[in-house]
């Protein structure tokens, strides 16, 4: 029942492999690459949806679903995209299996081949775009906005738990406009979304700003990210909102009467976030205790646990747990009292450590008699005494609280974390011993950027959005340049 | 801009189809047999989701997700499952694209081919078992009430829009039990909810009962079914629970200690309903006008429509309508005011009709001055003018009354279309001339059942849960038989 973490500082990597195993969160299924998310991990899923999806539907999009096949010659009408996008994917070659004749449970009918091979969906630009031509005639069947939760498969190579899977889910936004100006507007209103979500939901401070060219989607003429960074100094893409412009839409021929009655091609805008979020969530909050979870996003947001030998104390405490756990409810904050009698409060404390209950009540027959409760913060591994009297209200402060806390937290972590170098070795020097965001000129050539990946690893995250302008020389060629962009290990 | 549809008496099959495009619920893809969801059919299964969720979460259950992939020799694990189960499934065999030598976009990379192919899941009792064995040790792991929304295909050659299609979304639960009672109690408690869910919920009235050996599912011991029925005469299977006995767990090799210490083979259960739901309402309530939804699962429950002709009328009337609007939003109603200068009023009435709003408002200048509001009922088509004072509560009620009135009408319509018979002959007629249920005397032999489908196209739906016992003799061989079964051509 040892339940202790390696801790950060020996292994970052360990500590979240077995966070994630010991939390209860995921584990490796008998499919390379792909994850099983367990109760635990998906209710936190579940939170992050509910929320997003409030969040989407208040700003005008609508929910559809579009099929998880694609087929094969779809990804070869956009140009850019079939260049750029990784062409590891699951192929579908065949519809049917048959019983082996030699006795060997089944195998693959070999007279049931597709004539064409279906690719299940990497991201689905190219099937949506297709529908659309038919949903869209005129500037009246315009702006669509339309939003997908779905899983998506990349056949990837090296695996990690949320934040690099085979099969992986997410939502994907995919929207059609009259005019370029609109579909810019609506790829800003998404990374506002977005960033709104992160910060004031999941606790996550986020830097917005626009990719590389290099670094860009592929179909996109404009790529918006939110970069966080983990505890280990290595950044984190969070979501992205791409500008696609008319791409899309002339690979798939989708043209629109405009008001003066001229046909155009439809501008697009697509965007996403995925559960690699869940990642991000442990790595900036969590410690070697285990899981640590903003409030908004805690399955259980308050366990009380009581503390007795007898039967008759455990009747008493229970007695009062209800009232409390009663009024919490009301509240509409979620409780869990845990009169379980196969565990030890010992052990029920360092279960609901590792899961990262944000608020542990503590009672026992000493605390009755005292009209007083033992309130343990997650966050911060401190606890008090209070008055049992109102420890409600007191306890629905402490949430928000812990709240505001931990994104202060990591937003102080993330400022401390960004580095203004000016020479190639000082950027390298960082990047080695203290890790983190740094701001350096660059040539703004991709060469210049490839080199800095090759040598360094690190990868030119975004240009900020309203980056401050600055004459200086590109820390590799010297030529000149007009503003520092973001750089970073990444995830 | 003619919406009409054919009639149902015309043609059945075409006016569903008809229906579906035109109420804008969804529409076949590029891919065979996958459909597209659209925005106006997802915000019905979404409503669908968040009351059966609601329900499972309230019994105790929890969601997690397991992998779209299924190593293919899974499948043989289970001797009954891969012997009964439908071998139409997609099978990936490569994960890799590579760009066309002969530069004709992209190829399947033939050295990316798996070494066992994965199958695309068409249900998961196969992985969630392989992944039980890591859970469950011991009867305190026990019992394991997960579900799972998902995606599955089954590659069916004939498909029809939310009838049966290529892939399709349900939720599938996989429970795991110390005993067979359990496993049975929870088997059961499921249909329970099933069957609360459609009548309550759906307005659809079912029949409970247990399949035949020969229509069980593949692995099961026992399949609980809720059976509905059709305008149209045919019958509809709206969702399955089976008590799985021992027969996965012994498969995946998942035992557990019990509580003498002993090892023990788990019980199971698992459940599931999918889109097929969205069909069944349409063919439960629908008319020739379009579709009629219960307010439950109507994505707009009224729809206010300003009749005007000048900007001052239509300015008056919007005063009066956003009064009504924020009193029925402050219930709980979801409501749309329709100002859109663009649609005549004649046209909005059709549109609401064809999308099956519940409930239809309409005010006009003349209505204004007599402080009336015309008040327009989707289900019966009836319209009356009510005074605007109170309308909101009046309107509350209503949609209350409308819930009630779909379930009754399409109660006593399904009991009308329930006929004993006591000849093979009388059987025939019935079917050809009236439809619907038939309760006969059946001999309990698969091979009377299978004469049966074969010369009638009808099959047994279930043996009713608590069946009158009846002496008899089964209409086809004449041998003696205890009670009457449900039979019906189905869809």
């Amino acid at each position: 029942m040892a339940k202790k973490l390696t801790s950060r500082s020996e292994n970052y990597s360990q500590w979240y492999n077995e966070l994630v195993a010991k939390a209860g969160l995921a584990e490796t299924s008998a499919v390379r690459g792909c994850m099983v998310i367990k109760p635990y991990g998906f209710a936190i899923w579940e939170k992050m949806q509910a929320e997003l999806d409030r969040m989407f539907k208040e700003t005008g999009h609508q929910n559809a679903y579009f099929p998880l096949f694609i087929p094969k010659s779809f990804f070869s009408k956009e140009a850019d995209h079939v260049e750029g996008f990784a062409k590891e994917c699951a192929v579908v070659t065949h519809y049917r299996l048959m019983n082996d004749p030699n006795g060997n449970g089944v195998v693959v009918d070999p007279s049931a081949k597709l004539e064409e091979e279906l690719i299940v969906r990497p991201t689905s630009e190219t099937i949506i775009w297709n529908t659309y031509k038919n949903w869209i005639q005129s500037y009246r069947d315009l702006p669509l906005l339309v939003n997908q939760w779905a899983n998506v498969v990349r056949w990837e190579m090296r695996t990690r738990m949320f934040l690099r899977t085979a099969e992986f889910l997410w939502q994907e936004g995919h929207t059609a406009h009259a005019t370029r100006e609109e579909a810019v507007k609506e790829t800003k209103t998404i990374l506002g979304v977005y960033t709104d979500f992160a910060q004031n939901f999941l606790g996550i401070p986020v830097i917005r700003g626009v990719k590389t060219e290099n670094e860009r989607f592929a179909g996109a003429l404009d790529t918006y990210t939110i970069e966080m960074l983990m505890q280990d100094g290595k950044a984190l893409q969070g979501g992205t909102s791409h500008f696609l412009g008319q791409n899309f839409a002339k690979a798939f021929d989708v043209t629109f009467a405009n008001k003066e009655g001229k046909q155009d091609y439809v501008w697009a805008s697509s965007w996403g976030v995925t559960t690699r979020l869940i990642g991000a969530l442990i790595m900036t909050h969590s410690d070697d205790n285990g899981l640590v979870l903003p409030p908004s996003l805690a399955p259980i947001q308050v366990a009380i646990v009581p503390i007795y030998r007898k039967d008759e104390e455990l009747a008493a405490i229970s007695e009062k747990a209800e009232e409390i756990v009663a009024k919490l409810r009301a509240k509409g904050i979620s409780v869990k009292f845990d009169d379980d009698n196969t565990k030890k409060p010992g052990w029920k404390f360092a279960e609901y450590e590792m899961k990262g209950v944000p608020v542990r009540l503590g009672m026992g027959p000493r605390d009755l008699e005292n009209g007083t409760i033992e309130v343990a913060r997650r966050d911060t591994l401190t606890k008090e005494t209070r008055e049992i009297e109102n420890v409600d209200v007191y306890v629905e402060e402490l949430l928000k609280e812990i709240q505001k806390s931990l994104f202060s937290k990591a937003e102080t972590f993330r400022n401390e974390h960004i580095t203004k170098v000016d020479t190639y070795d000082e950027f390298k020097e960082v990047l080695k011993t203290k890790g983190g965001f740094v701001l350096a000129h660059w040539d703004g050539t991709v060469e210049t950027e490839k080199q800095i990946k090759t040598e360094t690893k690190a990868t030119i995250r975004c240009i900020p959005l309203n980056n401050e302008e600055e004459e200086g020389k590109c820390i590799v060629t010297g030529k000149p340049s007009k503003q520092r962009v973001l750089m970073a290990v990444a995830y």
